[in-house]
C-alpha cells in the first residue's frame, strides 16, 4: 500500500494539456498542440517518465499524440468528459489490496476460507475508491488552475 | 499502488484469533489463548512476518499478547467491536495516492497549483475507501468461516 505518485503525475499531465489548449499564454504550436518538453518541465521529472505515462494515456484513448515536426499532444475528449477514474483505469495499476499470496493451509478451516471471505471485501473497497474518483472530472480540476 | 497483502494477513490473523476463541476444536491453552505457531501455520508464512504484524495489532490495542509459557494471543475487544478500518489503521500504511514528489515548477501555473488541487481529491478518495472498510466488522467475517 505504498503511496504512488504516478496517478498524480498522470492527472497533472492531463490537466496541463487541458489548460494549455484553452490558454493563449502557454507555449504550443499553431494547431494548439502541447509539446512534450513543456510537460516534462511542468511535472519537473525525467522526460522518460513523462513519455511513458503519455504513452499509457494515449493507448487508453485519453490523449492524441501527433508525431514528428510540429507534433504534440491534445486531449482526445473534452475535460468534462474525462473523469479521474478514466485516468486511474488507464494506468492499469494493481488493486489496492491483495489476498495472501501463500497457499491456504488445508488443515486450518480459517485459512482455507480466507481468500473467498476477503475477496468481496476487497472488491467493495476498490469499488468505493473508484466510484469516488469517477465523481471528479478533469474540468473540475481545470477550474482551479 | 502495488497490491499489498499485509492487510489480508492482518485480517486473517484477527479472524483466526476470533475464531479460535469461539471454537472448541482449535488448539489453544486452557485460558483460550491462541499460540503464535498456530497463526504462522494458518497464514502459511514466515513466523517473523506474523510476529511483526501481531506486534502492530497489539500496539494498536486490537489484540493482547500474553508472554511466556502458556502465553498466547486474544482479541482485546469483541469481534463486533472491531472493523476492518481498525485493522487498516493499525497497519499505518501510507495513503493510496501521493502527490508528485518533485518540486513544482514556479514558471508553470499548472505545476504550482497541482499539489493544492489534488490534495482534497486524494483525501476524499482515501476517505471513501476507509468509510467502506469501516462498514465490515470482524464478526461479519467470522460468520463466514
Amino acid at each position: 500500500m505504498a503511496a504512488n505518485s504516478k496517478f498524480a503525475m498522470a492527472t497533472h499531465i492531463m490537466t496541463l494539456i487541458a489548460h494549455a489548449s484553452s490558454s493563449k499564454e502557454v507555449e504550443k504550436d499553431s494547431h494548439g498542440l502541447v509539446r512534450s518538453e513543456l510537460i516534462a518541465g511542468s511535472v519537473n521529472t525525467n522526460p522518460v517518465v513523462v513519455r511513458r505515462i503519455v504513452s499509457i494515456l494515449a493507448k487508453a484513448g485519453l490523449v492524441i499524440s501527433h508525431q514528428g515536426k510540429g507534433g504534440g499532444l491534445e486531449l482526445a475528449k473534452s475535460p468534462s468528459q474525462i473523469s479521474l477514474l478514466d485516468i486511474y483505469n488507464a494506468l492499469g495499476e494493481e488493486p489496492i489490496f491483495a489476498v495472501n499470496p501463500n497457499l491456504p493451509n488445508p488443515a486450518c478451516e480459517v485459512s482455507v476460507r480466507m481468500p473467498e471471505v476477503l475477496d468481496p471485501v476487497f472488491q467493495s473497497a476498490q469499488e468505493s475508491l473508484q466510484a469516488n474518483l469517477k465523481k471528479t472530472k478533469l474540468s473540475d480540476l481545470l477550474k482551479q488552475i
